[in-house]
């Protein structure tokens, strides 16, 4: 199998590299030997050594090229890449993308495409690095009929929040983005990872993957991390919770479930234990049940193993039809409607600043027993100044029940200020 | 593709079912139908609608049968087991078993033989249930060089040390293992699970499609469960530890390491938060870096999940050479030499029931010293009637040291009784 690698930044230049080290283990383990015919790249990079490499400044080169049979786009963005993995099919070629935005939000083309042309189109490393759980969904639970996952998808915002958990400091976001930023974990620009994006992208691929549905990135409800406070985080914690960065899809009588928010999950959960940059994904599933899967989700070589990991698949698949690039045969992804946010059910985490006088809780409990909404747990922290915190845990709600008892919550004279609500996420069917 | 099934117990059963249930949601995935041509069985099972199926009281019938492509051995053990995978495959069936001890002890022969007869024998039940550890490593994974893999693989003991943890119960090993059978989660006869036989076979497979090596079952060093006391579980809680039984296999240069044993490992490992019948197990590698796969490790569904993913898997590799049985292709399974027990290097929990006099602390530091063995940590009990318990932590150490040293403490006036030595794993390279 002859590759053209297209782009030479951290991805690319892992994936070269990770080609060049492990070459030999490769070819005893598939029989084959894995070549880079060509190499596009606008400059080098100084941690390749393309002294033998055939390098061209023009990556379309690399996909018109009729030497070459499998393209990796590796140069990230959407627009030209998109016009790169276009040309590359309709030259017959097979392409492996580590690219999420582009197939979140231009899969159904490309797919499309790939389908007419006969080709495959491979995109293990879009999702959570070096974790083969695009693998593990499409194939690993293939007799399954997945029925909700939940994952911790961006790394940024994992760590974000558990440096925030670290008892007594009281950071602030802000302070532990700055820090993130320092350690190389977020970028100059951080609004793709801490305002929910990047993990929206990624949802939108694992949905389509584990229910055979179009890829909808512009239907999932995306909420990001900038709003969690230490305070939430440390009440969340004495009521037995953590706060996590959560993708969440879930098939439901009414539709899909895409959502991206933060969200309270039991500490004893597995995913309540996956700290820092790392990511895991819980698959729920009829027959398996909950299986997870955990590793670096991001960096070069978690990355590269996940392109490479395509690579071989496509040698390997030479011949056959192959599972499917979404796990479902082109003819049978079906759309389901995307149930609006309004319309999930979930208990909640209510966070309100009070006047500490009587008759507030009483004040408090009707409005939310007039939305049908029923306490599970109740916290109230004094603090200085007459005021006091009130923290509450309801039962399973519809989300347009809980909004406008939160209207009706922040209209009493006796609340002050905003209402924290934080979705609460239980993981199991 | 043309199925049949040869085994109708749990497993059998399973798979039986899942195939009907989840038949339209395959056909949507895959674009074929499985379709269970023949079942071979000794009875019926009341679980299973045999209505529409051909029945065959005779397995060999099953692998005789001309309209059969694929045949699935889930009757169990290995002798009429391997008679049967034979014959499948001399006849130029494809096999997919969830039959761990026949692979585990019978691999070589029936993987060179499948290879000739130019079929697969995919096994992915037989280690760690639901779990898509077989596809994670050898798949997902194909990229790098496994450098060590440890997994929590046997359900029984997981299950039974975790109720040993709980704080002040005191539970005594044989206790815990009476509640796991009237649970059904141990067999009448527990040996196999609890003395580690079981493990050791999930983890043969496993080092061989890490590594590319032969399936030596008989090189694994093992030991089960019950010399694990509830005292040693809690000490190793206040060191900051859990006490897990796992399966490690880990390539140095001396050669491949295989042993299942009881281990400390830092209660921050995932691996520390899997509890009860779960399973999961870490992978270490030169790119993903450590990924990990947890879900459950038995039962009918997971395994069923597991068999058939294996068929979907045969069904859409039709035409292609594929990705090989295990991982590398059968010219290059090269032996590595197994480094015996004594030569492996680890950290050491020491445990001895001391005389409570003056100069007993002396003489032990003494007798570890000598063996150039240092204490990173130890803590001190008074018990009743003039005795202590003495816990040591140790920094590495190779075993024949520690081996010598334990004689010669037990030998020492002051120590009364057996000296209790378990393993620790640090989970990293």
């Amino acid at each position: 199998m002859r590759i053209g690698i297209c782009g030479l930044g951290t991805v690319g230049s892992g994936v070269f590299n990770l080609i060049a080290r492990n070459a030999e283990e490769i070819r005893r383990k598939t029989g084959f030997a894995i070549e880079i015919t060509q190499v596009g790249c606008r400059k080098d990079n100084p941690n390749v050594d393309l002294s033998q490499a055939n390098v061209t400044r023009d990556i379309f080169e690399v996909v018109k090229n009729p030497d070459i049979d499998l393209v990796l786009e590796l140069i990230g963005g959407t627009d030209v890449a998109l016009k790169l993995v276009t040309e590359a099919i309709s030259n017959g070629k097979h392409v492996v993308t580590a690219n999420k935005a582009l197939i979140a939000m231009h899969g159904d083309e490309i797919f499309a495409q790939a389908a007419v042309a006969g080709v495959r189109v491979r995109f293990e490393a879009a999702i959570a690095g070096g974790i083969p759980i695009v693998k593990s969904i499409r194939e690993g639970l293939a007799a399954n009929r997945i029925s909700w996952l939940a994952g911790i998808i961006n790394g940024t915002s994992n760590f974000i929040l558990t440096e925030m958990e670290q008892p007594g400091t009281n950071l602030k976001f802000e302070d532990v983005l700055r820090e993130a930023q320092e350690l190389g974990y977020a970028e100059a620009d951080p609004t793709f990872d801490v305002e929910g994006i990047d993990a929206a992208h990624k949802l939108t691929i694992l949905s389509s993957i584990a229910f055979g549905i179009p890829l909808q990135f512009d239907a999932v409800y995306t909420e990001g991390i900038s709003g969690v406070t230490s305070e939430d985080i440390q009440y969340a914690d004495e009521l037995g919770y953590k706060i996590k960065h959560l993708g969440i899809t879930r098939k439901s009588e009414n539709g899909v479930e895409l959502r991206v928010h933060p969200t309270l999950i039991r500490k004893e959960e597995m995913l309540a234990q996956v700290n820092g940059v790392m990511n895991a994904v819980m698959v729920g599933s009829d027959s398996a049940g909950g299986t997870m899967y955990y590793g670096a989700g991001a960096g070069a070589g978690p990355t590269a193993s996940a392109v490479v990991a395509d690579v071989i698949d496509i040698v390997c698949a030479q011949g056959s039809t192959g599972i499917p690039n979404l796990g479902f045969t082109p003819k049978n992804i079906q759309a389901l409607p995307v149930v609006a946010i309004e319309e999930i059910t979930c208990a909640c985490y209510l966070k309100l600043n009070v006047l500490d006088q009587p008759g507030v809780m009483a004040q408090l409990s009707t409005v939310l027993s007039q939305h049908d909404i029923s306490i599970e747990a109740l916290i109230q922290k004094d603090t200085h100044g007459g005021n006091a915190v009130i923290v509450i845990l309801t039962n399973d709600v519809v989300e347009k029940s809980i909004n406008a008892a939160i209207v009706e919550l922040k209209a009493l004279s006796a609340v002050k200020g905003e209402v924290t609500r934080i979705r609460i996420t239980a993981l199991h069917d």
